[in-house]
């Protein structure tokens, strides 16, 4: 994976003010950062390609942790593994200190602790992210910083990721865009007598040879709602939902579009001309100065007052590096959180993910989720191509 | 992600007694498992799909959770998502107690302490995952159990896993057959004036379209010994390094393969000659019943005894759902693990990468890795083709 900012040895490839203000509201002195997209952030879009999809080594993990002292951007520590110097050595990583030393959490903790130690008394409240930090790290971080404060620094972390640079609007751009021309590709082959893992497979193979990395793709045929891979087996007349995501260094597309074999009836017609109708009502309200919650708000009323109230789900949320992320526009319990960013103004930059869905229980699975970034003017679609019945013939 | 052993709901898909004789000797009335790697090994193979390759999602992640009691199999739970409903519909998952609700640490934590106490007094101490559990899961988890002790179980999990199944053995057979195709292909379309960068894509692309999930791939070219894909052109005479890590269903092949654009002088004849005489020897030492540090201690001893040893570097270690697993052989500090295995008998079914590689100042990287399984008569190599120097011609 390389950098998608460029990188300048001891030039932090991020806005360090808008960080350093979100930490002062915060009240950090300083951020350990151990998930991947927030050390992928922090580095400049640079993350180690040895554990892109896997971490786990001997009876320990890969750990990477950036560690930030708010104002001081030039004392930024990478801590990473050994096989990291080959990419110090290709210019890749931009903090001035390297720890690339050792595997494992535990070791990663000792180094993050060393630093901090050495930082000195200034630091009194340590920002790191609960989620994402393993447990035996986090108590050796404790117990090294026994005079700091440590506090949860997800939250600053997320915002700090909100407005996406150019750079990042690109990979966004990219990555929907391969994955709405995989999904045509793979209806377009689509015969009957088919399973749904061998499409599923189908799509997984477009989107790599696209260069994509493939996270996972949903996929519902006939008047099935079980969106899983499967070996049931699709016949003509049956409508197709791939709903798929997967990445461009790192940031993540993530669109549904529907096929058929064979024309769809009017009904078809008529149930895709809804949920595209809710689609096309919500990005109308999306500019920047824009209350986050009127995008939900105008999906949910729309849907409320149609006849497909009851077998229909309308959703809205940032999206990035993260496939769900600030701005968080509802609450979303089953995904534990909340729509903190629904009363604040979209800002140009941010992406959101609109999703219109029908569990029709006659029909099937019917859904269109499309990528919509904000502009001062309005809003751009992203991969917006193939929203219709997608007819696959054979 | 299909399952590799076959599902039947209330049976597990392991072998609960070697699993409770392990917790036996730690002390362990129950387990917690948490990471990617154990939770599949406790569901016969499940991965759920959606989160393969990432976990984060809202300002949490994902955190699939088996509780397993020892010497009552039927009380097994799975913590899930609300998705894998799914799964279960499909009969993918064997446990009888399923929790398939929200997404996210703290929800699997709540879960995970419901149902352990819903098992009783008799839970006085619990093993947890501590490098794969995240630190606000272990918190409410700790808090939750106020009575059990709370261990790590890192080692009793690792050593179940050691002795491959047949199904897991055809997996890591599939892998390293691929893995070694994938590299035969990609050396016969290389051409000088690509880049490392083009040639670890074209890797990718050959891995993903045999199925494969793609991990990583580590690429020398010349005389550089910098292992990272980048824009370094390969010329008429260099010498190419592939290796790579890819997975079938989770179980990784791990090989390194050679090429040469042109013929190969004698001298790299000699060096990859070397090379190979030490694996040769290595892979002879293994058997059933043979100690673990034989296979360690032939290929240092080789090493220690030849002109090459100031640029040579051997090693040998168990693999499987976990590149680096057991049987550990030897101590690998850099990746914070002990050679805890080297005393005790190799055992049928255990499968070895055997790895030298020599950084050679002036010829540049040159190394074979190969995967090895133990049988009772001696050993078997998985993926065994291309080992010699792979001509590419143009």
């Amino acid at each position: 994976m390389t950098q998608i900012e460029p990188i300048v040895r001891g030039k932090a490839p991020f806005d360090t003010r808008r960080l350093d203000g979100l930490m002062d509201e915060a009240g950090l002195d300083a951020i350990i950062a151990t998930s991947k997209h927030n050390v992928q952030y922090l580095l400049g879009g640079y993350r180690f390609f040895f554990f892109d999809t896997m971490d786990a080594m001997g009876t320990s993990r890969y750990l990477p942790a950036v560690v930030y002292r708010r104002g001081r951007p030039e004392e930024t520590v990478y801590v990473g593994c050994g096989m990291e110097s080959f990419e110090r050595d290709l210019g890749s990583l931009w903090p001035e200190a390297l720890d690339l030393g050792n595997t494992g959490t535990q070791a990663t903790a000792r180094q993050v602790v060393e630093h901090l130690r050495r930082l000195g008394n200034g630091i009194r409240r340590v920002g790191l992210e609960a989620p994402f930090i393993p447990a035996d790290a986090d108590r050796l971080i404790r117990a090294g910083l026994g005079n700091a404060d440590i506090v949860d620094a997800t939250v600053p972390l997320e915002r700090l990721r909100a407005i996406k640079t150019s750079a990042e609007i690109a990979c966004l751009r990219q990555a929907s865009e391969k994955v709405v021309a995989s999904m045509l590709a793979t209806f377009r082959a689509c015969r009957p007598g088919e399973s749904k893992r061998e499409i599923a497979e189908r799509l997984r193979r477009e989107e790599v040879c696209r260069g994509l990395v493939f996270d996972y793709c949903l996929i519902t045929a006939g008047t099935s709602l079980n969106r899983a891979p499967s070996d049931q087996i699709i016949a003509r007349g049956d409508i197709i939902s791939l709903d798929s995501g997967a990445n461009e260094r790192g940031y993540i597309g993530d669109l549904c579009r529907m096929g058929v074999l064979g024309p769809p009836d009017s009904e078809l017609e008529d149930l895709l001309g809804f949920v595209e109708e809710v689609q096309q009502a919500a990005r109308r309200r999306v500019r920047a100065g824009a209350p986050g919650r009127d995008v939900v708000s105008i999906g949910h009323d729309l849907v409320a007052a149609s006849p497909h109230k009851p077998y229909t789900h309308y959703m809205a949320h940032g999206m990035g590096l993260v496939s769900h992320e600030a701005p968080r526009l509802a609450d979303m319990p089953r995904f534990s959180y909340t729509g903190d960013d629904a009363a604040r103004p979209l800002e140009a930059g941010m992406v959101l993910s609109i999703e219109t869905t029908m569990a029709h229980p006659r029909r099937g699975f019917i859904k269109l989720e499309d990528t919509i970034l904000v502009t001062e003017a309005g809003h751009e679609a992203l991969g917006d191509g193939g929203r219709g019945w997608n007819v696959i013939e054979w």
